[in-house]
């Protein structure tokens, strides 16, 4: 049994790896820490866990951490987090880091878009990103696994393969992406308040948001292409799920219809993820209703323009923020490190 | 046109106010105050007001509102508010209180229940309680109303005129209701959060809630008689509306049948609520969408057993929370206080 | 008073007809039909109507109906649509269409994107679209209006501007929107069950949706220029309401900066509806909550791009699709055809 | 490998079933059918099965199941269901039924309340409810197994030790649940269409839904006792999840007071369920949100009156109808019938 510990234990994305991990056949939650409720019950700060699970939230003490865990799932929010991970790593734990803090490749990225001064800068550029379907070898191996952002995942998954086979523009792409409310966090703010949020979309951080360097960012490293993306959120009157609708300008090739088009884009993305058990091409337009509350994705793409004059293709691609964007992925990455198959648990 | 002003403009209430006042043709929002936004616009308090008020929140100065305002319309929390409404009523303006402090009948039953001392028990007993289907005359002339709250809305208008005409159980009657969120009001709470109260139903404060004892009171005083009730808030997955499923026991007569007594019950409160323009009693089972948005209130009566041994009957009586159990209230106490048809401008 | 008659009541579009004209001082509903409930109280169709609404539906007859009402809404599908027009206006009632029947400028236009011969072709083009900011004085003396489609509000009324003063370019614009499910109707499919929509965002008729041609149709009739719009819809999680997220490439100037450019875009949306009661330009950025149960239109530009190299703009516009979209902005309508302010009552 | 069959395969206890199989690392789906909808993949009646389930829906042909499946979970509506069971035992195939058919204990109890003939008296009282926390041994080897139904397992559960235990008075128990709106089913109905429920409570069936005699039934069979139950449902905007508050009249002994009747109910529930993997007996009030996804069950006790005068006592319990009120009860059935551990897959 891997041995987890779960760093910041009080919000969505915690109480989600606790509850994945109390389904999990070779993993159990062993420790679980919150600065704010220390000696309570885990089961408390999450009532679904009643009787579910005994664990109660200890101090942050990463050497009494390193003998009751194998690794640890770090859920605090970007630039408290670099610092914890440091101290987890110094004892020796392996850590799938929930923040922002080692995701970009380079510091005066992050520097920019997060507005602080990183507090391990001589990692940033060798710590993997826990994208298994990309890089299951490097994380394989990890002392510190990158986990990435919910954003993020819903368009790097459709658009990385496209632009790696040179078959979109690369300064050409919108991504309007529509995340249930789960995904801002479980701190009392007026602005996730029930009465705020329900029966209301609304978009926010328009060509602002730090997920969407963070796309540019994993997109080049993929492909080895620049991309220029602009990022529109919205925050949807839903618990989970994330909806990406992506315009792209397909390149075009002599005699291209609407049909030849759709058909190269369909058959890039399947084939960049034949056998991935996760990653789903479908022929239907994904609704965020089949994938939330799994590991799963789904992505379709349809082609604009009359037969014979092909125009921008429109993906459509669903995940799950709180699964495949943040908390089964890290099961899924640690599957990977510990040697499981990628579906354990999941 | 009625001058009014609006004291504590930050809540769902006092939107709802300022909504319904833009609709009034004859009376005005013409102060908004508020201790923490002073200065502010109160389109950016409420953005779904902008383009359509123009008025800024200023500080409370009671002598200044006095000279803006014929009457106020006082959103603040009890006890906090029964100090403002003093020295509003010591300038001479007419006040309608949304707090809890003006509406019990007797200083000790409100202190048990508030835990706070009341800052001007004086007024205990000589404040009217604002639900002009039974107080119109005393709200015509009154200095200051309390305006009712919304549970015992939901509860009083079925049961006083069936305990009144002496057709049920005093001491045997159980109210379950069933609250949108709004009612929890508009300051960050873990507990009202979307992620916290969406896809879920939950009891809360059973057998201890507040509203509880205010139903007995006014009960009480609609028909002389003492009542009994066990009440059961519950927070439900909608913005807006209270439906309360309410159990009482018939008093039966020679040759009851279940029909007898539907007829009796029904009959009773229809001809209490003739003439009333807001209060139906409907042969469906309302639901809390046909009366949102509305200052109307839909009930009915089903008799419960077998047909010639008549059980229980369970009262279904649905409003809005933010409409009839709050601000369309104090419109329609307005309308009452300054004249005017009771409908107007709702 | 303006005697009304809805044809086609069991919808969203008639209950929203009928309870504006409710609280409208200066008209009335007088007569109900329908096909499948003749002889029924329009309240056992709509309870939320109850105790508030004494009409029964009668059939189709449209001499009758002209002695009883002046102005018709007609809430029937397309293609049925134009049909019952014709006999309406063939005994001298003037018609608020809520169908798309006569909002297209060109028949095989029309009848390429609704799939059937049109039943009254020679109207076409001689129909005013109902959209009074625009065509106010032709809507004040038309015998039929064209209302416009939800969609296409949400769309035309922030594009129009920008196409006519030639400040973004006409062959590069995106509409991505999100609409409550009211807009589906209330016709019982599985597509619009509770439980399939609910708690999921999902696109749907990308690239092929009927509004994507009326969106461009107006925008050239009011600017004269044609446009190219790529339009998806979606399915969001909220009876009402509408978003559109829209994006353009604005036309640059030298030295242009984001600034200059987002002040420009705001500007020109400024001018264009001032004076316009329901058509607000803010600050801040729209939601959907900010403007349903209202006929009011709320949107804001936001520059994306580096400082000195401004890129596409981003527009949002939010309305209510019940609202704006469909019922209020007929009564806004009907307002302008019988000379009355075009707020009153709304 | 438990060999699974789907009886019935296009309603959402179906696709939970399916779902619910995917993870179970025991048993696997290998026949699902459908009348309607033969021939088509399941993952198209089901889009959230895309790329994760390969099974094509089949004619029902009890034969040829009998060699493919082991079990069937027959996801029928009642009266159709019995006839299928019939001819799926025939052939040698263990059958749970999720339908009513074979829940009531007697012929004309159930003719009474279907309102049909019943198609297979002879079987009436010989097949176990499987309710696995009473029935555990008959269900191990039953060839039949009433699935219980989603209401009766919210109050059987807190109900049913304390009539066993002579705790509460048989006569006065009123159940008030609120279900989401999955029990409805997938049909599409008027009256489950997303704009009729959303945003809105209701009650329904009041005092007259066929689970109040399924209840009445049960705690009969568990205790000896004849109990009376006024049962109110209430359709609740929510997917998923039933909490039933249930009012409950304690037998009181000399000297009791609200703390001393608290404890023993809370005591005779916590000892009737100890060891029982799924059942909770928790001190927070439960809401649905806490066991939405889970076959697990939280109930708590709230006793009312003053302290040395208590008086009714208040049961909230909260389960999942599509989980422990259908298709996960359903997999903890069969794994006790093919002497599995009740939790594995769960």
């Amino acid at each position: 049994m891997i041995r987890v510990a779960l760093i910041g234990s009080t919000g969505y994305t915690a109480l989600e790896v606790a509850r994945l991990l109390l389904a999990h056949p070779q993993a159990e939650l062993t420790v679980a820490t919150s600065r704010s409720d220390e000696g309570k019950p885990l089961a408390e700060i999450h009532p679904s866990l009643a009787g579910r699970c005994e664990i109660a939230l200890q101090e942050f003490a990463p050497a009494r951490i390193a003998e009751q865990a194998d690794v640890a799932m770090c859920c605090l929010p970007h630039g408290a987090s670099a610092e914890t991970v440091r101290e987890l790593a110094a004892v020796g734990i392996r850590v799938i880091d929930f923040s922002a803090d080692f995701r970009l490749s380079s510091v005066p990225l992050y520097e920019h878009w997060y507005g602080v001064k990183h507090p391990w800068p001589e990692r940033i550029g060798s710590v993997v990103y826990g994208m298994p379907e990309y890089y299951a070898d490097e994380i394989a191996t990890a002392d510190i696994v990158a986990n990435p952002g919910c954003y993020p995942t819903s368009a790097i998954m459709p658009l990385a393969p496209l632009v790696r086979d040179r078959l979109i523009e690369n300064d050409d792409i919108i991504v309007d992406s529509k995340s249930g409310v789960s995904g801002a966090g479980r701190s009392p703010k007026l602005g996730t308040l029930y009465c705020e949020v329900n029966e209301s979309i609304a978009a926010y951080a328009i060509a602002s948001h730090r997920h969407g360097p963070e796309m540019q960012d994993l997109i080049h490293r993929i492909s080895g292409e620049s991309v220029q993306i602009l990022f529109t959120p919205h925050l949807t009157p839903m618990d989970r799920g994330i909806l990406s609708t992506i315009y792209v300008r397909p390149k075009l090739l002599e005699g291209d219809t609407v049909e030849t088009v759709q058909t190269r884009l369909m058959g890039a993305l399947r084939h960049a993820y034949q056998g991935q058990p996760f990653v789903h091409v479908v022929d239907h337009i994904p609704a965020t209703k089949h994938v939330v509350m799994t590991n799963h994705v789904q992505m379709t793409v349809r082609v604009a323009g009359e037969k014979n004059s092909p125009g921008r293709a429109v993906i459509v691609c669903a995940i799950d923020n709180l699964s495949k964007g943040a908390s089964s992925a890290a099961i899924q990455n640690m599957n990977v490190m510990f040697g499981l198959d990628a579906t354990t648990g999941l």
